[in-house]
């Protein structure tokens, strides 16, 4: 029996520093395949893109700073957690200011335009490969309600971040009443699975997506909530 | 190059009434192997455990009522839609409760103890195959502050809900600060991606994850999180 869908831990990679090519790293690392995502962490993104910050120590103390530095708006509290909301629109934890996986004394901050960064890779490889791909750029985030964090994407490129099922008809020809899928974080959750948080495996593929959810898309334009639209903030 | 992780969507599962065998309906759809997660709609699950109720017409105006009694705390309302907690402890639309694909004039109410489902449905599979295997019954749920559904695991046995990577080093061996994975929640996604809304696939497989995953896991117990610990309850 064939899978439906395959995914491939890119383990190759190596060290990624500020001004790396990252598509042309993940090109070398991988073959790809026509409609392949390419789903790359936001750690590398951020190191690529020189995001880092000097922090006085190593602790989460020492990130405090960093963290309201980086937030719009607090949204909960507690000790040294802070669940806060980006410039991006983004709500987490620490502003997505991360200390693990990068040299002590330095935080890595989320990217500037998460999307501009996936196009910019997507673009890249699509360049090498002469393919047409997706890139989704991912994130651990928590969530109310539920424990455990999971991936999700805060940028994306040349794949629908949600797909819209609104008036598909389901198996008895109804409308389906709302179901807006979001594939671009069902696509970094599937993508975590095998990328492991201590193993330095920063990149996967994702393989044999439906073809009619390549399109451009946007998590800044798709998936972030607008305020007014949210019935919790 | 071979995948890492494989999603088969199983798509002979056919009509499911009340009282159906659904471990013996899996096993005979699709060849499974040791340590593959199951994932299972809750959609199905409802209906084999005879979970439906008449509803007077088959607007979600009808469904309200229906809504309001599976619910436990209304958190928010607009309109139509209800945001409640369920007595599971779930926060979701409707408190769950669903009318797409289901006769009209009914409503599927989500299963009383979803971890016993999944239990049922796995001591079931691995009473006919031999093999050690893992449930996950998932269901579409929205999310505040990012748009779109994803699924998740509302029951699970034979697999971690939560993995607890706190205290593994990460690649410069320090100590990751908290990295509480959900992955039955990543495999609910990861299984969306090949089930489709409206296509009548309620089953995939998921081959290839961690070995160490595989022990007995509850989605009650590791996910929900209660709400003494909830920043935002």
């Amino acid at each position: 029996m064939t899978a439906d869908l395959e995914i491939i831990a890119v383990k190759s990679i190596g060290e990624v520093t500020r001004g790396a090519d990252l598509a042309g790293i993940i090109a070398a690392s991988v073959e790809l395949h026509h409609r392949d995502v390419v789903v790359v962490t936001q750690k590398i993104v951020s190191k690529a893109e020189g995001r880092l910050v000097p922090v006085d120590d190593d602790g989460p103390a020492a990130r405090l700073g960093v963290v309201l530095d980086q937030s719009v708006r607090v949204l909960r509290r507690r000790d040294e957690l802070v669940i806060s909301e980006t410039s991006h629109g983004f709500i987490c934890a620490n502003a997505g200011v991360d200390l693990s996986n990068v040299d002590e004394g330095w935080a890595a901050l989320l990217p500037e335009d998460p999307d501009r960064s996936a196009r910019r890779i997507r673009d890249g490889l699509e360049a090498v490969t002469g393919l047409v791909l997706g890139v989704v750029v991912s994130d651990t985030f928590g969530r109310p309600w539920r424990r455990g964090l999971t991936d999700v994407a805060i940028g994306c490129a040349g794949l629908a971040a949600v797909v819209d099922l609104r008036g598909s008809p389901d198996d008895r020809g109804r409308a389906l009443l709302a179901t807006e899928v979001c594939v671009a974080d069902e696509v970094a959750s599937a993508a975590e699975l095998v990328m492991g948080k201590a193993e330095g495996i920063p990149v996967a593929v994702v393989r044999g997506l439906d073809a009619s959810w390549f399109r451009e898309g946007s998590v800044q334009a798709e998936i972030v909530r607008p305020t007014g639209e949210d019935l919790f903030r």
